[in-house]
């Protein structure tokens, strides 16, 4: 049986998870591709750290970039992170020197897939990253692959476990957004600096991932509109329970006239919707196709088993000689096509304002939702002792964002408005 | 570019979906796959028969097994049925004359899959079969390729669209078995003659190509243990409700001490089990896998356009030289195994007895689960007024299925019993 031999760039929780895999599996990996799949050669920090694998008979990198000139390396799995640097690097280089390359590096994909797919077509390499979206779950193979026959109308996903997390503890255990973000860090669920999943970024870069190959046109970063869930209060997710709706944040990419809108937000979504039962660290994802219908894939979106699972079967594939296109199609096939965000969208939205708890309030408010001709389907106004400020929460008509925020920024200006509104979409 | 030329056998509603979506999406399914897919042969009953398509320029076969010996096509896609006669010469012929063969035909599969496998590969042919088991959803796909790096522990599934959409009709709307079973036939979600869903024997078929896939074993349908939902009643779905769990039909397979279980049969799930909230006529499938974690799978398990979906991606994969085996390792990799079923097993059961409301039965009853060692974890006997017959309702702790299946048949002697009691396993 002849050999795959392949590099591992990064040997954190991940890459110490693919050679476990690797090593444990062999049997059936063996039985399933045809070829003996050898790990021949290593890069990360620190050599004599003890990550419980055997990396003796293993050629060993300081610098990883430097394996892309290893002519013993078929296949180059980076496992380093960071859309420059190292990982950037060492992917460029080794596609050009004709190496396959698989990694888990949603940022990498997401700001830079639509040239690196362009080397590896050029040197007749395959760039494989099934674990950059949505961990464990086989998204990418799904939608390059198991749904091609379709033309797809909307995919929309909970694609950050960290944030799903959150949410789905506020609103079990009735606790504030800085008490479960703690809870999150602790638990290891969210990193010491938890920017880059609360706000959104990481989402957003699985988002734009799916959008690219969903609608064919080269994948753009820059064009989401991207919001985390920072401004997410528990009293808008119980306000929301109320309604019958759940907050997730949502990303969610549609072709609509010819352009593709990509949105990372919080949503109010209807106990219904596919994606509304999808709690905790779970990721799943929502696809629209013209034949199939409406299919869901749930399952774990980060950590160890998961990624290497995904990372290991993108190996498998190249091995067994499954080549696909990165985003479905040629580089050359990909069509630029005009992308659009929420700036333009229309919909309902939910609408708390928090207000002391005066005479001619509520008239105050209605006013400006007159004069900018918003009409609402239901308001919300509890009962509270004289004197405590009063929540009064409105659910829109069809509306434009622009509109809606616009009256949220008069209303923020009124004397008895004591909050900035939170103002969230409605998905249907 | 250069062809793949197809030959269609069966032109019912999922054979015109599929030349529909061949011909509708020609211009992407061409980027996706390099080649162009081209119609060269079909076969149908009536030829004269408006079905919505031009296949006027198509070589027409009145006998659908001459299609193998057409030189000119490459791949025939097998639409006709039945796990004889046509269906299964063709098959034979095609892959024996080098032709790559896809179907959606899971009878086909279950019962001969081993040994057409094995003639697929003497002639280094594929077969594909993505739309035999549960409809759009791509779950052949994603067990033989995204989840091949793990060691699958089980595979559970709602494998049959009929049979879940009943089930949950029954609870939503509390009427009768034989009522919705009416309904569901006049809304064409089952067939005039549906035993062979509402039985199980659907279900099995599609369960035990997951099983050879998940556990690497020739697919073997007679050792499946197949039981439908006729005698889910009404009453049991209502106490199942109260109880906090949902009755669905559910097919299982696992890897138990190197034997492989196959059980189709309704099971009381609990509403946290990730199959409880799959309503309706949709499939779904979950997936426990050592790396991975838990993955579900869901979306719709039959009708045109989401077995059309799947048909069309088998094809994509073989028209872009995608090749797996067709149970994920070479036939002769599959290990014959031992197979157990529902007979060997041990849980947590549901047991309803129906009696007269007389004094001393409650003690009759318990007695028989005293003298069998059946201890109970709860029991629940409803108020009614007097005269009027009664329901006891017990749950179980673990106990061999024989033993209950013993007490339940001693029980159902009793004079004060007044039907064959209900048992129905607990899946966890």
């Amino acid at each position: 049986m002849t050999n795959l031999n392949i590099a591992i760039a990064g040997l954190g929780t991940v890459g110490a998870g693919v050679v476990k895999i690797l090593t444990k599996q062999a049997e059936i990996i063996s039985a399933r591709c045809g070829k003996t799949i050898k790990i021949v050669a290593v890069s990360a920090r620190n050599k004599h750290k003890d990550r419980g694998i055997d990396t003796s008979n293993i050629a060993w990198y300081e610098n990883a970039v430097d394996i892309a000139d290893d002519a013993n390396v078929d296949l180059v799995v980076e496992l380093i992170g960071g859309d420059s640097g190292a990982a950037y690097d060492l992917c460029e280089k080794a596609l050009a020197n004709g190496k396959h390359f698989v990694t888990a590096n949603k940022a990498l994909i997401a700001r830079h897939g639509a040239k690196l797919t362009k080397i590896a077509e050029e040197n007749n390499v395959s760039i494989a990253y099934e674990a950059a979206v949505a961990g464990g779950i086989p998204i990418i193979k799904s939608l390059k692959e198991g749904l091609a026959g379709n033309n797809i109308k909307r995919v929309s996903g909970i694609l950050n476990g960290t944030c799903n997390y959150m949410l789905t503890a506020m609103k079990e255990t009735e606790r504030d957004f800085d008490v479960i973000l703690k809870e999150a860090q602790d638990l290891g669920y969210a990193e010491a600096d938890p920017a880059f999943d609360i706000e959104g970024t990481d989402a957003a870069h699985k988002l734009v991932i799916l959008a690219s190959i969903a609608f064919g046109a080269p994948v753009n970063f820059n064009a989401a509109s991207v919001e985390g869930i920072t401004a997410v209060s528990l009293s808008d997710i119980k306000y929301a329970d109320e309604l019958g709706y759940k907050i997730k944040l949502l990303g969610l990419c549609s072709l609509e006239g010819g352009s593709v809108n990509q949105t990372v937000q919080p949503c109010l979504i209807a106990n219904d919707y596919p994606l509304a039962k999808v709690d905790g660290v779970n990721n799943a994802v929502f696809v629209e196709g013209d034949a199939v219908g409406n299919v869901v894939l749930e399952g774990p979106g980060a950590g160890e088993g998961p990624t290497a699972s995904a990372v290991v079967a993108d190996i498998i594939d190249i091995a067994s000689e499954r080549f696909s296109y990165a985003f479905g199609v040629p580089a050359s096939k990909l069509q630029d096509k005009t992308f659009t965000n929420n700036e333009n969208e229309c919909g309902e939205y939910y609408i708390r304002i928090n207000v002391a708890d005066e005479a001619g309030v509520l008239a105050n408010i209605t006013d400006i939702f007159k004069r900018e001709n918003i009409s609402m389907e239901s308001l919300l106004q509890k009962p509270v002792k004289k004197g405590e400020n009063v929540d009064i929460v409105c659910v829109t008509h069809n509306v434009a964002r622009t509109l809606i925020l616009k009256a949220a920024a008069e209303i923020s200006q009124l004397d008895i408005v004591l909050n900035k509104p939170s103002v969230i979409k409605i998905e249907k």
